[in-house]
Formats: C-alpha cells, structure tokens, sequence
C-alpha cells in the first residue's frame, strides 16, 4: 500500500468517514460469500435561486451551500457583481435557496435553456458557450515539478474514492500544493462546489491549477474558463470538442497524467518543464487509483 | 495484449475506425515530443418529440434514430403502444424528430420536468422513477459462467474505448452472446440506444442481461428496469441509492466484475453458480480495461 498522504496542509481534503456519505451495504461475493462494502451515497439537492427552481442535482450531500453557489455561478445565472444575500439549506426538504439582493437575469434566462443528457453534460449548455465570450484567462507559469507533486500527493490523500469508489475527484491546486478536494458522483458537482467555495472565499483563480479524477469533456472545459481558472489537468482523457474548446479560449489542457506520463493537448506554452520525466518515480501498480482512460 | 475477440457474433458491434466518431489531436507528451492521439468526439444532438423540442444530448452522434427513440422510451414518454411514425435524423442540423400518429402524454409531462445535473444523473428523474410503478422483472435465471464469458468477450471486443478512451460501452446480452454493444461519451446514451434499437427491432427484454462499463447509480438502475431487463452488470461500482432502487424492483445487480471476482447487491437468487470461480481465469493486468471502481 503507498503512504498516505498528510492531509493537514488541505483547507478542505475528502471525508471518507462523513456521516451519510456512505452506506455499508451487504451483498454476497463471487464465491457465494457474504460481503459488506461500502457504497457512496446519491440523494437529490434541488436548488433554488430566489424563488425560482433551477435544477434538482444528484450529490453525496456534503457542501450543498457550495454546490448551489457553484452551479449557478457556473451556469452564468449568478454574475461576481450579484449580491448574494443569503443561502439557505434545509436538510429535509433537501433544498438549498440562494438569495440575492437585486433580480438576476436568470429569468431570461430560464427561457433559453436546453436540458442536456448523459454522463459528459448532464447540465445547461447554451448559456454556458455565451459565458465564455470575453473570458481571458492568464498567462501563468506552471511547473511541471509541481504538477507531479500534486498528482501524486492527491492520488495518496485518504479518500470516498479509495474507501467506497463510483465517485470523481476535482481539486483546487496552487503550485504544489492541493488546496481544496471536492468528491461527488458526479465530477461536475465536485466541480460546482470547489466553484461555490472560491466565491465565497473570494478566491483568485488565474494562479490555480484546477485537478479531477474525470474525463475532459466540453462541460468540464467550459467550466473551468467559467472560473478564470487557466489550467487543468487530469489522470483521465479528452473529447475531441473539449479539446476544441480548451484551444479558442487559451485553457492548458493536461491529460492521461499517470506517473511520469502525460500528454498536453492545448495550453502547452504555460508549462515550464524544470525536470527530467526520467526522474520521476512511476506509478506503482496499486496506487489504489484505476479511473478511466 | 490479450486476443482480440471475434465480432461476427455481434449484430451490431462497437466501430472503432468509424468515420467521424474519433479525431486524431496533435500534442506534446511529458518528454516535450509531439504525439498524436486519438480522442472520442462529442457532439449535441437535440431530440425532438413531434414538434416539441425534449432535449440537447451530447453523444458521439452514431446511432441518432436509436438514442432518440431510446430516450424518449426511458424517459416515459414514449410507450410501447405509441405508434412511432416516423423518425427523422438531420446531420446538418443535429437533429432527430420522432413523429407519432397519436397524441402522446408528453406535454402534460413536460411540465413536471426536473433538470438534473451531474455526471451520475443527467437527465429527467420525476417521471422515470413514476414509470417504475408496475414494473415487474421476470425470474430469469443467470449462470455465473455466462456472466464470466461476457466480460471476458466484451473486454476483448475491438472498441472505441481500447482506441480513444473517454468512453462508455454498454451491451445487450442473451446467455453467454453480447449481442448489442454501444459506446457513448455518456453511459445514458449508450443505454439509451440499446433501448431504442430494442425498440425498433421489437426484442424481448426478460430474457436478456444488460452489461455496462459504467457505475451503477439509481439513473442506470432505473433505465435498466423501465427497459425490463432484469439482471444488470458492470466491471465498476455502485451508489448507495442505485442499489436501494434495484432491491425496491427486484433487479439483479452485479458490479466489481474483474476477472473471477464480483459482487452481488441485490437479487441474488437469479444466479445460478455453476462454474468454481477458482477455474476462471483472472483478468490480465494489461486487459486494456481499466475503468473507474
């Protein structure tokens, strides 16, 4: 088993022991054998802005206040300047309102909406594509020394991943060091509340490097130059139109990053390749991550 | 690399070269040298139900007459007696149009429409969980080996995934024969068209077992029982409510499948376990598979 990691330098790291965000569920083994294993948790969040419903996502639960913030934020329904006045979570009635002082344009909004299906979207496209225009995201300097650290670093961090499984990573990254770690069933909730967390935080993001367990689909790609973020890396791969996208909004694109292996397939100018791959150990065989290609 | 399996077997089978479905991208690697790969595309496909428009799909875009049809039958808003007309696909414009000679009960639907969010989920979920209510699944019985000689032929079928990655497969199977094997960038999708060639070739259901690469969450579960297929397997994982559903239905639930190893979850008195799993041979470590827990 590798080490596992020192989770004290997270401002927030996974909860594998969380209340509620799994269940020990009996079942019976190939060989007829009983077996409890632990399964993560799903249960839907339905998210308000002011009065209006917006969209009932499906999440492990932890940082609903961060989720609805994120995915409205993401969405472009709730602009930097909204004033948010409060947000309220009721854990029954499994909501969360978010209150602004002044109307949002969500109304307008609403109208144009398409809903999307499947695993690689399963959110709202067409206002997302809008939001991009004018984005301009910065010319940061990225190490490669420093993307191996955080791969390895998060790839050890105790985790609903490597205790129960079915769940996707994204993490909030600054230099070497993995800030923020979000998990969920999907990766775009993971996503969503690291989002929530910056705007709350009031966290810049042009000096981050955001991290996930999943593919690099469009949507993924999109949000992440929604939150001004100017890279992003994973252990997964790409579609092509996530590429696309990466390309005309300038996103560094970092994928299949396993071990010393990765490839980049936008972005390639912020990367500063200050060590020799040969130098970087490779990875063990069980890392305890297997995640798709 | 382990034998590639023979596809004549197949009626339709995953098409790896075919045109339009992948793109060869030039990038850098971890060395600094250029490397082409190939990544899956990822298209929007709208679906349209008469003259209503349903929804934006992200897909592949193989198949476009089966996933709108398989949509709207799992979704609910197609049912076995609707008297499908028609069905019009528009590569130009993206679109697929399925024309029904009578009225369906989908504007009444509409209304109740939840949007959902998140990799796990995606589409509409009021109305799917409605649909359930009378739903029952046959007392087929599975033999354990059969279960064994999918896996091992559907990890040795030549795929998308083997040559892109980013990728969800799922298969129709009848006793040990994969029968139907579609790929998406979504796994919905991919059940979606199986439900939709199901559909337009009229096959039976009962006796039949559906294999997905992808996580077992409660959207999965419920697709599979809507379709009435009773037993469903998946190299991956489970979610809590995922399972709940299945045991609530009566649907048999196998996930983990590696090798000679798996876990039953729910309706585990349909397997028949007529081969020592010590006499399987377990999966190779360059299967080519790897797959998210």
């Amino acid at each position: 088993m590798a080490k596992r990691e020192d989770i004290s330098d997270y401002i927030i790291a996974p909860d594998p022991d969380g209340a509620g965000l799994s269940t020990a569920v009996q079942g019976i083994d190939h060989d007829g054998k009983p077996q409890v294993i632990n399964v993560v948790t799903e249960r839907p969040l339905t998210i308000f802005l002011n009065s209006q419903e917006i969209v009932t996502a499906m999440t492990i639960g932890d940082h609903p206040k961060y989720l609805a913030l994120g995915f409205l934020r993401n969405q472009g329904m709730l602009k930097d300047a909204d004033d948010v006045l409060r947000v309220d979570y009721d854990d029954d009635l499994e909501t969360v309102v978010v209150r602004t002082a002044s109307k949002t344009t969500y109304e307008e909004k609403m109208k144009k909406k398409t809903r999307t299906s499947g695993c690689a979207v399963g959110t709202v496209f067409g206002d997302m594509m809008e939001g991009l225009e004018g984005v301009v995201l910065p010319d940061l300097k990225v190490k490669t020394s420093d993307l191996y650290a955080l791969a390895s670093k998060i790839n050890r961090t105790p985790s609903l991943y490597l205790t129960a499984g079915a769940i996707h990573g994204t993490v909030l990254c600054h230099g070497a060091r993995p800030m923020v770690y979000m998990e969920d069933v999907g990766r775009h909730n993971a996503v969503d509340k690291i989002a929530g967390w910056m705007l709350s935080e009031g966290v810049s993001a042009g000096d981050k490097v955001l991290y996930t367990t999943g593919r690099m689909t469009s949507e993924m790609v999109i949000k992440t130059a929604m939150m001004g973020i100017p890279v992003l890396a994973s252990r997964s791969g790409f579609t092509a139109w996530g590429v696309e996208i990466a390309r005309q909004v300038g996103l560094t694109l970092i994928g299949r990053m396993r071990g010393r292996r990765f490839i980049c397939l936008s972005g390639e100018d912020r990367l500063l390749r200050d060590v020799d791959p040969a130098d970087v150990a490779d990875e063990p065989r069980k890392s305890g991550r297997k995640g798709a290609v």
